[in-house]
């Protein structure tokens, strides 16, 4: 039986960036030596999410951004801003409902994923950030 | 210690279609013969989701598809329809927030879900189809 | 290889009522032993859900009702209201969309979250519960 965490990184723009870690995920999951088992998703911060979705740069982060701005709009008056006086609270509700986590089969030693189905983060916070998503693969 | 991959297969009609997996789902974690542990959940492809739900048939239905009706409307413009012609850009947008994973407990050989809390798929695509949900089981 | 199930169990006021379960999942986590696996979360019912946020008492509590009154207004017309004459349709849409489970990963025996990301649970019921949360953790 196998454990092993690791950590993806990620430099983004903010601003509902959509950043594609399959390619990364795939490789990290091979090298752990689980063939069949889960892995663990988690991104570090309140501010970014993960999902799944057909990757088309631009493409999908308009169409992502659009219903989170009929969700959450930028220019909404939120309890956090007043608070704290920044302009992010749109990306702290953005990032609570599409939510921080994934759990993912392994298959013989790979994520399972459709041909147009990649793993992303989307990060919903309204400057670059550095972002650390944690990935634990436990199996045999 | 127990690691098993199976799937589960289901016809849907799309547009919004909530499939109730829970009773096929309950039969396939008492066939790995895990007791205690977790089960993950990924559903194959970018235009359909997990959650759970208290199923009605019907009803939930037109709750679910009225709500993602105001988060991503099926007549509003998307990226997505403009460069591939095609008439899903809701249904990407809704799986990608909805969200295609779960990660559930097991316990006594069984998901402990609540009585009116059913573990469902709901198919955002605009056409029948032929869902895979892969279900990877780990523990003891 | 351990694999155990604990319950975490806490008392809520409804109405979009956010509660901090960060300290009592770290403590649930460590005393399981496992220092690197999983921990799979998921909230008995089909009225709440399970996220991480910001947790600030109160404000992230008003911008998260904020947004789910635009995603599924209390005062709209559900169909299981008409069904079963009760007024938590919209309860059971906002728990379905956020969503009922997380899987996180363990790392040195403690899930690991960012300084502002707490895991907490939303109540969208509309009075008081009583709600159970299913942790089973994974890992070695």
């Amino acid at each position: 039986m196998i454990a092993e965490h690791r950590t993806l990184e990620r430099r983004t723009r903010g601003n509902d960036h959509v950043v594609d870690l399959t390619h990364e995920l795939q490789d990290l999951v091979s090298s752990t030596g689980v063939t069949t088992g889960q892995a663990a998703l988690l991104v570090h911060g309140s501010t970014a999410a993960l999902t799944t979705l057909e990757f088309e740069p631009g493409l999908v982060q308009h169409d992502v951004a659009a219903a989170m701005e009929r969700l959450a709009p930028r220019n909404a008056r939120y309890e956090h801003e007043q608070t704290w006086h920044d302009d992010n609270g749109h990306s702290h509700v953005r990032a609570a409902l599409v939510g921080p986590s994934l759990s993912l089969p392994v298959v013989e030693g790979r994520i399972p994923l459709g041909t147009w189905q990649q793993v992303v983060l989307v990060d919903f916070d309204t400057r670059p950030r550095n972002r650390v998503i944690h990935v634990s693969v436990v199996g045999v």
